[in-house]
């Protein structure tokens, strides 16, 4: 695989800074952007800096605008002399330079957009007005439209001629001449194969566009290109004017990092924004402590919910002897719940009106898997007992009944909050995903614990408690 | 969203079926094929087959190949007549074909293969020689590949006679004349944008082509089309001709796909294949039950090790009260490591060799977490004693000190055992992503309880064991 070589031009990048600018300059150029940005990544911000003033300006474009410079590219650019940094901004496609904008603040910010032309400050500023997460925020305006009075020949030669500058040149936006309305979408490839003197509306599918707003989600977004199998796909504002446009490659990147929160929020970690090994000590330390505090604050009702038991548990330590299984099974079936509703969710196959149709199909789910496991436990007392490996003592078959029927109410319960709790974290206005399975297990550790031991006060009254 | 509306179109299509034909293909002309596919997925097995075989024929076999339809196909195209059948599969694209093929076994099998054309037959035979998870077995052999003799005029030329029936022509393969083999790739912008005169060769990248071998991981394609923000990759055999092109559409697929796989698994659940409302209560039952019994059998061993605690339980019940807590840290610092290796394997951020730098990385954060939560551990007993919320008794500083101490230990092991899952079972030949959050937890518990109580064992002796 070509990645693999890449890995190891970082040493010569930095060995090559010292030495000959034309030599790094003739190496970098049988290198593709998308490495470059990789190697650079792996540098120190000053070093970085140094590397990409020395590259030839399309490349150091091109090396800004990938997703492995997103992390440092603000910090790379405050450290060029302003004038280069402004024209390599003002050279970065529309949308990258809103996303670069977005993590510059105050002081640096007018100092940056003083450097740009007066186009691109217009552009972004529209750009800017739109949060990060919608359509509008991962949108560039760099996009081919033409008339609808227009021919497929001419088309073709405006393309030849604008092409060069566009995000995308697969997909033409045909709009209303007089309006500015978006009436039509063809692409390239109907454009290839057509009769050169054919009008543009002629060609192509004939329903009207697939369209986004500025407003609509960054998921949305990549569902509608993913289940179209669109190459790019237009935003458009109330009067039906195309704004911009997403594409196929800003929707993977959008994909792998939604990817990558998502596993790391259900896994109890604030999302990193950077590979794992260029994590600092601190920011680790922060993003994972931060939910492994609150989860112990809730973690520490289960000390209170047991020691309102204690005397339960004096009685009877056999009990104590089977919380953690308890506990444990409750918010293993609570985590299976919670990560098939999160799912389902992302891929809009369930939405927040479905809660109840969710509960129906959970409920007799749970209580099988419940029975199953109920049964398990009943089983593992009394063939313990019987094979003489521990004594229960003469209530045995009172003690597995006990722990079965536990079983069942953990194991039920925990499949419902599971279920549910994605539901209402979204009601709430959080996200979804951040029903980690940690959450859930804590949720269920206290309440599994007050249901055991309440199934065991209410069963082993008399006899043992 | 244009998706909205598609859901209340399956009452329609059933309605319309039992009409006139006609107004049948009338209203589905109207549809997108993504569009009825979702419908169509809805609906039975056998209404299914009669709305396929009812559409116009070329949209049959566009629904057929929507994603949407995998699940269903094999069983949709059972029910319809052989003749029909083979004519739809012989239409439909090779990748989609080897794909229907695969989940068709037996008799059913060689049947339906007998209906295909000889050229089909030929190029599935290939196909399906791959495993459903490489390059080789998501590739489609229809695309455009040119001699490095041609021009970019006749090379349009060719694209306007033959783009139809390929599956994209926005790359277009150029073969060395005599060898076969693969020497450039020019897109269709370049040829768009180019004199008519000029030789292929002389257009586009000059570096050699992007390219990967059949056995590629599916994974890793996915990588390199989103790191270079392809629109389709070639996949060539040893002496370097190309045996097909694998397209961001198909990976944008297999990314929602893995994806989805990778959530189930991380939440301890075998990955569901249809929507999480469409899957049998037998089939969630199964599904979800082996993973749970699995689990519950090794949480078992809590109960064994707690028992070989008994006569510490018995003395001290105090600590019995904490179990839950302590355990629980450590599983939910183990469910954190585990989320961050797992995602940052799948981005190849880190390879099987890296465990020990993983490990480096993880001690001292571990040892950072592990000691916050131990100081707010023995805070929590000593508010609660001062306060006079419980009674720890004399040694109250002594507990407090036992539960900080196994805080540390168990975190920082529970971190320990969560980074490391993952390498281990890749060396051992599992997916890493199998280190699911309760199989974490589940490892944790066990060995949590032995550290916490071998701690109060050495720190209690003489005053309270």
């Amino acid at each position: 695989m070509n990645q693999a070589q890449s890995s190891g031009s970082t040493p010569e990048l930095l060995y090559l800074l010292h030495g000959d600018p034309h030599e790094l300059a003739e190496t970098v150029a049988h290198m593709r952007a998308a490495d470059v940005a990789e190697a650079v990544a792996r540098l120190s911000a000053s070093a970085a800096a140094k590397v990409v003033a020395a590259l030839p300006f399309d490349l150091a474009v091109q090396v800004l605008e990938e997703p492995e410079s997103r992390q440092d590219r603000a910090d790379i650019l405050s450290r060029i002399p302003g004038e280069t940094a402004g024209a390599l901004i003002d050279a970065m496609s529309p949308d990258e330079q809103a996303d670069l904008l977005r993590d510059i603040t105050g002081e640096e910010r007018t100092r940056l957009l003083r450097r740009l032309s007066p186009g691109t400050r217009k552009a972004l500023k529209l750009l800017l007005s739109y949060a990060p997460e919608t359509a509008g925020g991962i949108m560039t305006t760099e996009f081919v439209a033409v008339p609808d009075t227009w021919t497929a020949g001419r088309t073709l030669e405006h393309i030849a001629k604008v092409g060069r500058g566009k995000e995308t040149v697969y997909a033409i936006y045909v709009l209303d001449e007089t309006s500015g309305r978006l009436v039509h979408v063809v692409s390239l490839r109907d454009l290839t194969m057509a009769d050169p003197r054919v009008g543009v509306l002629e060609l192509g599918d004939r329903r009207a566009p697939l369209t986004v707003t500025p407003a609509t989600d960054r998921e949305d977004v990549a569902r509608l290109i993913s289940k179209y199998d669109l190459l790019a796909v237009p935003v458009i504002d109330e009067a039906g004017r195309v704004l911009g446009i997403v594409t196929v490659d800003d929707v993977i990147d959008a994909m792998v990092r939604e990817q990558t929160e998502d596993v790391h929020k259900f896994g109890a970690v604030q999302a990193l924004e950077a590979p794992y090994m260029d994590v600092s000590y601190i920011r680790m330390v922060q993003k994972r402590g931060v939910w492994l505090v609150l989860l112990f604050l809730g973690g520490m009702l289960t000390a209170s919910v047991m020691g309102a038991f204690e005397t339960e548990i004096e009685n009877t330590v056999v009990l104590a002897l089977f919380i953690p299984l308890i506990i444990s099974s409750g918010g293993n079936t609570g985590s299976q719940a919670t990560s098939l509703i999160i799912r389902a969710m992302a891929l809009r196959e369930i939405g927040a009106g479905d809660w109840w149709r969710v509960g129906l199909r959970e409920m007799p789910a749970a209580l099988t898997l419940g029975s199953i496991l109920g049964v398990m436990g009943v089983l593992r007392i009394l063939v313990w007992h019987y094979a003489g490996w521990y004594d229960y003592g003469p209530h045995h078959m009172l003690i597995a009944f006990t722990i079965g029927t536990a079983l069942v109410g953990v194991v039920t319960f925990g499949s419902f909050v599971g279920s549910m709790l994605p539901f209402l974290l979204r009601r709430l206005g959080f996200d979804p995903a951040s029903a980690s399975a940690p959450f859930v297990a804590t949720l269920v550790d206290v309440t599994g614990i007050a249901i055991y031991f309440s199934v065991a006060a209410i069963l082993l009254r008399g006899t043992l408690l």
